[in-house]
């Protein structure tokens, strides 16, 4: 697969996960489409992506234009307007389409971040029952801090985790990922494997703070 | 803190956990007792310990009495035995004895490592229980592959996550940590961050599987 075959839209593209995600991807030679509950949201967030990028690589629309167009959907909206995106737009999604999730629920108090388990043990797994039959989970990025990703002149020099009960989607979210500078991604194996990637998010922004630092993000050594 | 004052006790220090542990701080200079619930067991490793590092810095006993006597326990048992030593003896802790918890309970299926969550979230919670109050009980090195400890010709070159409810405890940990050569190791939190990095060490079982690795480990990018 080239990069420039890839063809990706950002749900929630007008987050830093998702405008991250889209920079990234758009300099790496994808075509790119971000959504927003509002499209001229998604135009600014757009207009920006593409005058850091230095062309047309970006384009716009709703969330449910953006469903229904792309073959691989990022779903980069919070945690909590995940599901009921997924709802209301899901039907849309293309036959085949892959749905990325980059979610990770958490809450902070007295200074730390805390993990909120979904009851299905990850939000992925969480998710899952809102993405039709026709349609694929991947979980990913959960571990990439947006910070980092919007900041192109940092080599992100880390692993992207990838879990999903498909593996042909398993695969194919990873050679997209492999299109982003500086990301290795890793088959992290079956869905429930976001329990751990997502916790491992968490983890990441508590050393961050304790550390007084921001791009904390995982390399694994000994492999490859 | 100098590693030359560290006095560590390996309950379960003939396994290769233990063994890797003990061979790594003798080599940096600390003193070590390794146990067994059969000292003879323990004299077998601690004699092919002591031949590895050129010199006699490794004593042994059994787990009862390494329990007793060691300011630090490593609590190196395999995680379905942990409990029950701690029932045993771990009323002949010294009063403000650090017990390290490196247990990660794992079952294999299928060629897959699963997680087996403890109904208090993870096993350092689990083991809390079996801790007399006067003692303090740390989660580390639950990510740090045995293998390559023993391989002293590798370099570590990862991190080792300390988490405790004692802060104290914890910082202790942490220096002792900081005494094994390529090993960083970064303040957790409290005590329930193993139920993150018990799932990591399963994730990396799984990781060495997939990639036909052996020594994955973590290291955090963008910290420090």
């Amino acid at each position: 697969m080239n990069v420039n075959d890839l063809e990706l839209g950002i749900v929630g593209g007008t987050g830093k996960q998702g405008r991250g995600l889209a920079l990234r991807w758009a300099l790496a030679g994808a075509r790119v489409i971000v959504g927003s509950r509002k499209a001229e949201r998604a135009g600014a967030a757009a207009d920006e992506l593409n005058r850091r990028v230095g062309r047309e690589a970006v384009r716009f629309g709703e969330n449910s234009e953006v469903l229904a167009t792309a073959p691989v959907v990022v779903l980069a909206t919070p945690f909590e307007h995940a599901a009921e995106t997924l709802r209301r737009a899901g039907r849309a999604l293309r036959p085949g389409a892959i749905v990325i999730d980059v979610t990770v629920p958490v809450s902070f108090r007295a200074g730390r971040a805390d993990y909120i388990e979904p009851p299905e043990g990850s939000a992925s797994e969480h998710l899952r029952a809102f993405v039709p039959p026709s349609a694929y989970l991947v979980a990913a990025f959960k571990t990439i801090p947006a910070r980092e990703l919007l900041d192109v002149g940092r080599t992100l020099d880390c692993d992207v985790f990838v879990a999903s009960d498909s593996e042909e989607a398993r695969a194919h979210v990873i050679e997209a990922a492999a299109g982003i500078e500086g990301l290795r991604p890793l088959d992290a194996g079956t869905l429930d494997s976001a329990r751990t990637i997502e916790r491992m998010s968490v983890l990441a922004i508590n050393l961050n703070l304790r550390y007084r630092a921001k791009g904390a993000r995982y390399r694994l050594v000994g492999v490859g």
